[in-house]
Formats: structure tokens, C-alpha cells, sequence
């Protein structure tokens, strides 16, 4: 049986998700990250959550790629839309946005960094332009929300179940975060899925 | 008629290059990047390139979206495969892993360090740091290509198309990234590509 990997409340979360909302016959087995002795690098060299190991032992990686396949295999899913559209684009779009420009440019130098200079001293002024960085990452979330109930289309895809992830880590940091009154508000339709629910009672965040 | 915006040598040589592999009818439009009045503003709110804008106005960004949405314009190309397919998750996992962990994490603190820290002082820690990132990044790559020609399967795919473009990136750094002999590999085939020749003639860099 296929295995999806994840670690409780990163971004493995996002699959974690669709995963439940498409009631796909695959299983998630927990992984620790950080610990040099994790099963994950014998799946993943990287050491990286989500892993997607299918039955013949390959293994996909990254959300941006694991999302769409986890809706091709439900080909008239609504949370997502066929080869070549233009919904589809917008879709995988916002995916890489999210991926880039949210998680990596973002999130990562704020959790991380130690990634971005070995000067320890350096860390709190990267930290705080990591938070602009994303503050300015999720104004144009904001923007792209007026008068949408959604990312793409009228109905709830790949990339708000994606988002909905980061929109919850960013209530932790709060301040101007909790003025993205639209980011905020997809992020509680979101919490209301019961796919959402059972994945983040499964993590143990709920 | 659609139009591709695109900057010489910015990574929206990859999708130039796919729209001319694929000889598809879409215009290519050269833009500034970086200045205020720059007109791809008007067209991407982010001010960046790749943008394609469609025929009915609708414009799509990120190459991880633009690529995909590119080839199933021409749904039997071997640049891509079916969706729902392994070999199209794996090729969309690499536009994945090179626009986050190579140019996001890598590239963009290389070029970019006051996005990372307002103190002009910690730019060089974080310069000499985005190095040791981009080769790490570029190491796992080149363990990938031992025993093969390309990413994924043993044809050139969008996967390529794109690493194509970084590769040459790294071959202004030289030093250990002159070592990467499977990349460097890579990187002589896509050069011998017409496709990758008349874009590259066309954005002044051949």
C-alpha cells in the first residue's frame, strides 16, 4: 500500500489533507525530522516531509507535485482541473507560490536561520526581514481574496487546502497577521472541513 | 495573441525555451525588471517574470505552472506525460525542487541578500552561506544523474528544460560547481538544442 509521510503540523500537512478529502487508499505513517537516525532518509534522502512512497517503491516529493497527482488519480475532483486548462495553471500557479514564495522565502529563513549565514549574531536581523518578506507574501494572498471566497474558481482546490496550512502558522506569530481579515476568513472555512478536522486529529493539533 | 514577458537570463528562459520547443503561437515580449515604471507591472502585480498572459487577459506565473500549462498545450509531447502519471509528478516534483531549493533558497540570497537582512553587514555572511546551499542543492541533482542522461526517464522533459537554465547560472561561479561533471553533461546537450539555441540568440545571450 502506498505511504505518505508526515510529521505533525509541517507542511506535509497540505497532503495530509487532500489525501482525506479524496478518501485515497493510502497510508500516513508519521516521521521525526531533524534526528540524523529518522526513517525518513532511508525514504527520502533529503530527510523532507510530504514523501508520497507508492507501491512499487517510488517516491515523490514536494507538495507542489504531490497535490496534483493525489487529484489525478480522482480525475473530475473539483479540487483541481483537467490537463491544459487554464484553472489547472492558476492552480499549480498558486502552489508554486506557496511553495516559493510563502514556505521557502518566508518561513524558512524565519525557522531556519541558521540556513541563511553561519554568523549567529545575523540571525535576528534575518528573522525580522523574513517576517516582512512574509507579511509581504501574504498582502498579495489578501489582495488576490477581495471578493473571492477562494484562490481559483468559486470553489475550494488544491491551493486553498495548500494555504490553509500556512494561514494557520502565521496565527502564531499575530500582530499585522491578524488584520488579513480575507486570509483569516478562508482559513476558518478551511478549519471547518471535516477532511481538515480528522488530518489535524490525526497530527494531535486538534 | 498570447505573450510570454520575459527579462534575458532571468529564469524565464525556461519557459521561452519550452514555448519554442514546442512551437507553440505565442509572442515573446522582453521587459525591465527592477525599475518602478518597468510595464511588466502592469501586467504582474509582482513585477516578475515569467508572466504569460492569454488571450482573454488572464495572466499565469511561476515556471512551475507556466511549463506544465505550456506542454499539455501539445498533449502527446515527450516534454511532459499523462496527468495522473508517476513520470508527470516526478518531472513536476524537479519544478518543484529547482524553484524552491535551487533559485528560491539558493539563487535569491546569492543575488539578493538585502531581501534576507536589512544590515548591510550580514550580506556577505549570507552570500558565502546561499553558496554553500546552491551547491548542496546542486549536489543532489548530480547524484540524481549518475548512470542517466536527463531527470526523469531517459528523455529530455520540462524537468530539464529547466535545470538547463541554473546550470548555466552555476557556470559563473565556477569552483567546486565546475566539479559537477553530470550537470555540466546536462547542461552541453541542452545547449546543442535548437530550441534552447534560437532563445537564447533571441534574448541577446548566444
Amino acid at each position: 500500500m502506498a505511504t505518505l509521510f508526515i510529521s505533525p503540523g509541517a507542511c506535509s500537512l497540505a497532503s495530509h489533507v487532500v489525501l482525506r478529502e479524496l478518501a485515497l487508499p493510502i497510508q500516513v505513517e508519521r516521521v521525526a525530522l531533524r534526528t540524523p537516525d529518522s526513517p525518513i532518509r532511508q525514504i527520502n534522502p533529503l530527510g523532507r516531509v510530504p514523501a508520497l512512497q507508492l507501491d512499487d517503491g517510488t517516491v515523490l516529493t514536494e507538495n507542489s507535485a504531490i497535490l496534483p497527482y493525489l487529484a489525478d488519480q480522482v480525475p473530475d475532483t473539483p479540487l483541481f482541473a483537467p490537463a491544459g486548462s487554464v484553472e489547472r495553471a492558476q492552480i499549480q500557479g498558486w502552489l508554486g507560490y506557496l511553495a516559493s514564495e510563502v514556505h521557502t522565502a518566508a518561513f524558512r529563513p524565519l525557522n531556519r536561520p541558521e540556513r541563511y549565514s553561519a554568523d549567529e549574531s545575523a540571525h535576528p536581523g534575518i528573522r525580522a526581514q523574513a517576517q516582512v518578506q512574509l507579511l509581504q507574501a501574504f498582502e498579495h494572498i489578501e489582495r488576490r481574496l477581495d471578493g473571492r471566497q477562494w484562490l481559483v474558481a468559486d470553489r475550494y482546490t488544491l491551493a486553498d487546502a495548500y494555504l490553509g496550512v500556512f494561514a494557520s502558522w502565521i496565527t502564531r506569530i499575530g500582530g499585522p497577521f491578524n488584520e488579513l481579515r480575507n486570509v483569516q476568513r478562508l482559513r476558518e472555512q478551511w478549519l471547518q472541513r471535516p477532511a481538515v478536522r480528522s488530518a489535524l486529529q490525526a497530527e494531535g493539533l486538534l
